[in-house]
């Protein structure tokens, strides 16, 4: 049986923090479904003008799934809507797993389900974690971090890396590695693995 | 003034076939205009379940644009599909450039273009490329190859790495680098490197 994977998408999404991942597990096609949804259901447009048509993101249903948070320069008015964290708490606190790329870790700590967990983010934009959720052990040198079932991984193309290594811990290293080799990509498989993180400051 | 990029979608495209590419040059906002078209305008969705918005592709204006062709299981169809490269062709023909991913440039190959050029592609399916165009000169390692205003990625991930090489060719290194950095990716700018070339016999 398939486990879904619920996809949160708003405007100004970042594309590669979406796709990386979906990648890697829709290639797992016998495991996982992949979902696309936003707050109210409609076509949405990532920052790279990418229009994802969606289904809105009602109260889940019984069957266990995996949330996948993208980030993006669309969570700057996100972190700051009730409403939104809200809905997102709703969706988190009943996933199975729940993965975040980029700064789509800001958008979860915003719910509190982050709170005195190690976590990681973005390295371009780091020093905005700790201004917006200080009670997160935000962990600066990381591809990324797995606290729990909650997986939270660096800038961008580390979405990549940190699928892999959720499936890695789903179904073996060896499974990770043959969807690695099926997309010509060579995985980054230490997590600790982080040359980005002294770039900045 | 930016430069449109035509992306040509199908059903059963690969995900990051696209999205690799797109990422990189939606990046760089101020050179280039993503643009998602299909044969006839439609949701197309990719292989991994991805539901894009698309324009149908019509006989391209004046300007000068850069066709993104991905690759995919339907292209296994649409090679065989007559009127379908026929239209590929005249988007391919007037093209400033052209940038494939995967099988893309074996449907590329269909058009004529490729003839007497070098051209790579995906290292699983390899044996197809001589198969569907014995006179195209297909390399076998190789991450990506540029043969005049034609650029030919390898599988699915390498388009990432071609279109960072693109960048380079249109910009400077330094452009390039720096958009790697801004998506925490690690580069390969050596288009000789292809370790995936050597696992298929």
């Amino acid at each position: 049986m398939t486990k879904d994977v619920i996809t949160v998408l708003y405007d100004d999404f970042e594309t590669l923090d979406v796709f990386g991942p979906v990648e890697v597990l829709g290639t797992l096609a016998d495991r996982f479904n992949i979902i696309f949804t936003s707050q109210n259901g409609a076509i949405i447009t990532s920052t790279q003008k990418v229009p994802v048509s969606t289904i809105p993101f009602g109260v889940p249903d019984a069957r266990s799934y995996v949330l996948l948070i993208p980030g993006g320069v669309g969570t700057r008015q996100l972190v700051k809507d009730r409403e939104y964290i809200d809905a997102l708490r709703r969706l988190a606190e009943n996933a199975e797993f729940i993965l975040t790329v980029c700064t789509g870790s800001i958008l979860l700590s915003k719910t509190g389900l982050l709170d005195g967990k190690q976590a990681t983010s973005n390295k371009r934009v780091f020093a905005w974690t700790g201004m917006e959720s200080p009670a997160v052990n935000w962990i600066k040198k990381a591809r990324w971090v797995k606290a729990g079932n909650i997986y939270t991984s660096s800038g961008v193309s580390a979405g990549i890396d940190m699928a892999l290594g959720f499936v890695a811990d789903q179904f073996g290293r060896g499974t990770a590695l043959q969807v690695a080799r099926t997309i010509e990509y060579e995985w980054h498989e230490d997590p600790t693995w982080d040359p980005f993180a002294g770039l900045y400051g």
